[in-house]
């Protein structure tokens, strides 16, 4: 299957018509000014922003599709916006064009509480959909970290700190509108739990980075929020021995909702940034959903499995107070890294492999961070075999850019040759586009021919995905 | 996105081509026997069988590659064969072809405890695989009933008892090895638990009943058998009692790891056939997996719920010897119904709705049963919504036959219309085909433009899913 990809030309005249049809049509909900472009070509990256030309502030699925059909009318790129946490430049417009931004479609539509199930619009975020769930006893359990959109959330296919226990937006969704290249507007699925019904267009545009269908309309599941929770950490004498700790837990069936790992390097920084006295040693934050009796019995497990690894003392708790202290660590793990470094940016990545090839993954990143003489506290969501290295660098020294980029391309390839992947939750973007053929070979070229037969004229957030 | 298709017609001169150098090539491991074939376009259904031309035994990926590149050659049509229970005529080969049957590539090559996770060949079936699998504490959770291969399991995105707990065939596939239609042979991710690098295109493999790829190689999520294992069983005075008592307890947050409902007909089916003095009631069927604490709690916990909602007594038992005897009557559901109308054929369609119309739908499908004089017991995945008809139908009688059909045809139209899929777990194949447009819409246009850019000949099963 050879399909050839040129980098989309950047069309001006195209550009100048279609910014100037929606300007007609949107007045000022279609914005031209640099700032508001720069802001929506912002990535949290090492990457260059790449503005769009206009910004389009959408309201309805009309208006997506208002949008969608300028735009094909006049060849020009559509990228959609949530709220640009995204890692990897999805959001930069590389051949410029027209950004799509959700911030204005962000209601809940519907709550279906005996179906565990709701349907909301794509610009809604995770924190305001749990906010507006609570009441019901309901939660949506996907958790990246950052207050992303629902809407993003689907075409990066995220995940987070409760994958562990609940799955990543691939297993908690059930159904997407979307307005797709040719401008039709399609719904993937019905609300049924399960389905055998054709292919798996809904998984085809969960992690699609907004290259084959934007997304208008999502029907999430839910779950109950539980009745108990309890949270407990245990520092260990090495990465090895709290990874050792993780798959034991994992083979034995408890049900452990999170299971993070945090590095000797932030431990460090966290102790420093909080006035914490924490053993500064690798150190698992778990945490437990249930029953009072039955998150007691998962933790006494898990205290035990730590024990037999020489982990410990492994404390814990169901009090909400307690819990927010004991977890503190973890909860301030970003700014705590930033404060190592003052005046330096921090970029974060992230690559995930087997669960039994993550200490040694763990141990030659970090080898390879103090070869490059780089600063790079490490997280892992080590129950997937997920971790994050937070990068922190001057941005002025560009020797030191230059070896942030020898360790970001040597950890991708580091992982990929451990039977992993080069991201494991932050998506491919711009910036682990150089890799993903050396992660699934030929399977790059069934995904070209299917974007190329979605979208044939490479519109929808094109220089994303492809190298 | 207007994608035309039409029937592939049969190419006799290429058939007869292809089937003479795949006599050479493979020697008797090419049969073209009449009995043979037509075992291959075996469906337990009511489908008229369309047999292939010939049946090659593959026993390795370079076997299905040099079948696929034959049939290239002469644009013979190839269809996949795992052991013949698919129910949607899934095997028939309506424009002939190359059957592949895949029973001698059924090799466990990998088992990796840590992980847990396994690779495998498509033609293993489930029993043989758990067998395998037993003496290390493991087993793949996914259980269909039907002794079915894990290769067909993938390619009709099964589920069943299960998954209400463990998700289904979409949920515990990491990788799949696949010929694809212009002979390239992919391995779709790494064996990373998540990813998000680039388009999910094993969930796209998973469910396209082998008209996009042909499986040649499975990576599984495994899961650690439990501790303990509770069975229980609760009569309930109506369908409605029994799915609200359900949909009580999935809100309730108990992992339950089955949850089945067998209606009156049913029930009294096994009393006649099993000597049994049960309540001729809907009935659940329930198992918790866990520790002895937690079975015991969570069996409790349900217990009680049961009892709020009129159902009892309520039954139940950890010991395998008690679990069996209680589960007897769900086991024995499929042979009770034969038995309920001796020497009529027996057919098993499905469906699936959101579980807050579950028992409306139920109570439909009843009373549709009795107007068109059709004897059909019911059997439901209740927790996932998802139901099966069982069809005693006399073979001779031709206007028991239109009935049926007619049958069949509101039962999909009716699941629709309750915001549900036309079949849950079996498929569309060639006896769902007019519905899937109802369902989906417009997303059969994009499904068709996705075959066509993969497979521009439509030799990969052809005549399925596309009406």
């Amino acid at each position: 299957m050879a399909v050839a990809f040129t980098r989309l030309a950047r069309n001006d005249s195209g550009i100048e018509l279609a910014v100037s049809v929606l300007k007609q049509r949107f007045g000022d909900r279609c914005e031209t000014g640099r700032a508001m472009r720069e802001q929506h070509g912002h990535t949290t990256t090492w990457l260059t922003n790449e503005p769009p030309d206009a910004v389009v502030f959408a309201t309805s699925t009309e208006d997506v599709s208002a949008v969608v059909e300028v735009c094909r009318t006049h060849k020009v790129p559509v990228i959609p916006f949530g709220v640009g946490t995204s890692l990897e430049g999805h959001v930069n417009a590389p051949s410029g064009g027209i950004c799509i931004d959700f911030s204005r479609m962000d209601r809940v539509l519907e709550v279906r509480e005996e179906d565990l199930t709701c349907t909301i619009e794509p610009g809604i975020t995770r924190k305001r959909l749990n906010e507006e769930l609570r009441d019901r006893g309901l939660f949506f359990p996907i958790d990246p970290g950052a207050n992303a959109t629902l809407g993003g959330m689907c075409a990066t296919r995220a995940s987070g700190t409760n994958a562990v226990r609940y799955g990543t937006m691939r297993d908690n969704v059930i159904s997407l509108e979307a307005v797709m290249p040719d401008g039709s507007v399609i719904t993937t699925a019905s609300r049924a739990k399960k389905s055998s019904a054709g292919y798996d267009i809904t998984r085809l545009l969960i992690g699609s980075e907004g290259t084959l269908g934007i997304i208008t309309k999502i029907t999430l599941k839910l779950a109950g929020i539980p009745e108990a929770i309890s949270a407990a950490v245990c520092p260990f004498p090495s990465v090895d021995a709290a990874c050792q700790a993780t798959i034991a837990t994992i083979q034995s069936g408890v049900p452990v909702a999170r299971i993070e790992l945090l590095d000797a390097m932030q431990m460090k920084a966290v102790n420093a940034y909080s006035g914490l006295t924490l053993a500064e040693t690798p150190t698992l934050f778990l945490e437990f959903h249930g029953s009072e009796a039955s998150v007691a019995a998962d933790s006494e497990m898990v205290a035990g499995i730590a024990e037999d690894l020489g982990g410990g003392p492994f404390s814990f708790s169901t009090r909400a107070e307690e819990r927010t202290k004991l977890w503190q660590a973890r909860h301030d793990a970003y700014f705590a890294a930033l404060g190592l470094r003052p005046g330096c940016i921090v970029f974060s990545t992230d690559v995930c492999v087997p669960i039994s090839r993550l200490a040694e993954c763990v141990a030659e990143t970090r080898a390879d961070l103090e070869s490059l003489d780089l600063i790079g506290p490490m997280v892992g969501h080590v129950g997937d075999g997920n971790f994050h290295v937070l990068i922190l660098m001057d941005p002025e020294d560009m020797d030191e850019r230059g070896r942030a980029a020898t360790f970001l391309s040597r950890l991708s390839e580091r992982a990929i040759a451990m039977e992993g992947t080069c991201t494991g939750e932050h998506g491919i973007g711009q910036g682990k586009m150089p890799y993903l053929r050396k992660e699934v070979g030929g399977t790059v070229d069934v995904m070209r021919a299917i974007k190329t037969a979605i979208d044939p004229d490479n519109l929808f957030n094109p220089g994303k995905i492809f190298a």
